[in-house]
């Protein structure tokens, strides 16, 4: 029987790592940790050092494997991402075969928190499909507390909902219906800047709880142009770039047809 | 100057503390700990015991103070946060007056995270008016994370929305338009009875991270009634009970009028 622990550990400051986090790294007998191509190297680096930082000699094996990389270019998205989950199930099963002998504690360290948009809770399923498997999660810091953390504000009003959601929906569908407060993530297009930015405020930040952590606030008319030029060059910089932001309307106002 | 420090605990699992949270109970001068009267006393003695757990003698002074009670009768639901918020203040300011002389790091120790459905900040806010004070918030792992992590499911479906809303919202509104995955908390009535539950999914969990921790899923016609017997027996048992759930519907059928 494989055990694999699921480990959220927040946005990159060793800070969010919990004490359940450091005791599953400490208690696995193979850490896999993913390696992305050039662009997003330094997550493994940083994986890396968040291993160095808290796991006692002699520690796990640490285990570095390619990820596959998905079919941007496959004609149906959502097959595309299925393809992609069976690759990299299919990797970890050569690293386990590797390394254990059928049984065994297996970590993967998860940016932020693995229950969300992240996709190795689906690719777990998978590997449960050739392996028994019994999965655990530990969680984590979302990129979503850290960025209401930084800038100290609270997520929700009032007794009010808060909506989660993507650039790619924000960007086809517009604000949605339900909720005057956004958290949109997955945006590598800002697609705040195709919305009325009247009434709108907005809060975002890159590298949230790294050295690197840009925060920008304000009316979404003053900061959008701000956040894209600010977002643009640190993404010059760095080579890449993770940010997140939360929006914020002002109430529709309702128009009293006897007024 | 006062240094605030508002830092999330997670839900009552010592294992969800963060390094930065152990890092900050340590580094403060002063703890406060509000008591919230018979019902809910176990949260004093749990945000006792997790000082205990982790922090070096001599550590800070932990202050234990009666926390006031919000006027459920008041007209105005607003109007009574609003006094509640400011009468909370002012037992902080009470507190850092006897045991401060002007200036030191204060920490309060907050459920989940301090931004989600929490008026820690709010409150902060108000003490700011009276004294200079520097806030800073620590994230910590909201009931949402400790709920999923203990079902070992996603919170949200492959790109789709996720909505975050409370039991006052769902009961007076149905299911809010923009999503099909809805976080529901502040849910002393259980609301999801008042959903058709045609296609619909449950995952409830109460008391999430502590030994007395109780997970019910299912379909909502099946798991619904078994969830309001649990709650039901769990609630007495205890004396109180704090839970949460996330529901999912089928995204609904497009009818095709030619077919």
């Amino acid at each position: 029987m494989i055990e694999l622990t699921l480990i959220g550990i927040g946005t990159g400051d060793p800070g969010h790592l919990t004490q359940a986090a450091v005791a599953a790294m400490n208690d696995a007998d193979l850490i896999l940790i993913p390696l992305k191509g050039a662009e997003k190297s330094d997550l493994a680096g940083l994986r890396r050092q968040l291993c160095d930082a808290v796991i006692a000699a002699p520690g796990p094996r640490i285990a570095e494997f390619l990820l596959p990389v998905r079919d941007a270019a496959a004609p149906d998205y959502r097959a595309g991402v299925e393809e992609w989950h069976d690759a990299i199930a299919a990797a970890w099963l050569a690293e386990i075969r590797a390394h254990l002998d059928g049984a065994g504690r297996v970590a993967l360290l998860v940016w932020g928190d693995p229950s969300l948009y992240d996709s190795t809770l689906r690719i777990a399923e998978r590997l449960g499909r050739v392996l028994p498997v019994a999965t655990r999660v530990v969680p984590g810091i979302t990129a979503i507390q850290a960025l209401c953390a930084a800038h100290a504000i609270p997520l929700n009003e009032i007794g009010a909902p808060v909506t989660i959601t993507t650039g790619r929906r924000l960007r086809a569908g517009g604000w949605p219906a339900g909720s005057d407060r956004l958290v949109v993530m997955l945006d590598g297009d800002c697609a705040f800047a195709g919305l009325d930015p009247d009434g709108v405020e907005i809060w975002w930040g890159a590298f949230l709880g790294m050295k690197e952590q840009i925060l920008l606030a304000g009316p979404l008319a003053e900061a959008g142009p701000d956040i894209l030029a600010t977002r643009q060059a640190a993404r010059a910089r760095h080579g890449w770039i993770m940010d997140i932001y939360l929006l914020h309307r002002a109430p529709r106002q309702r128009v009293d047809p006897a007024a």
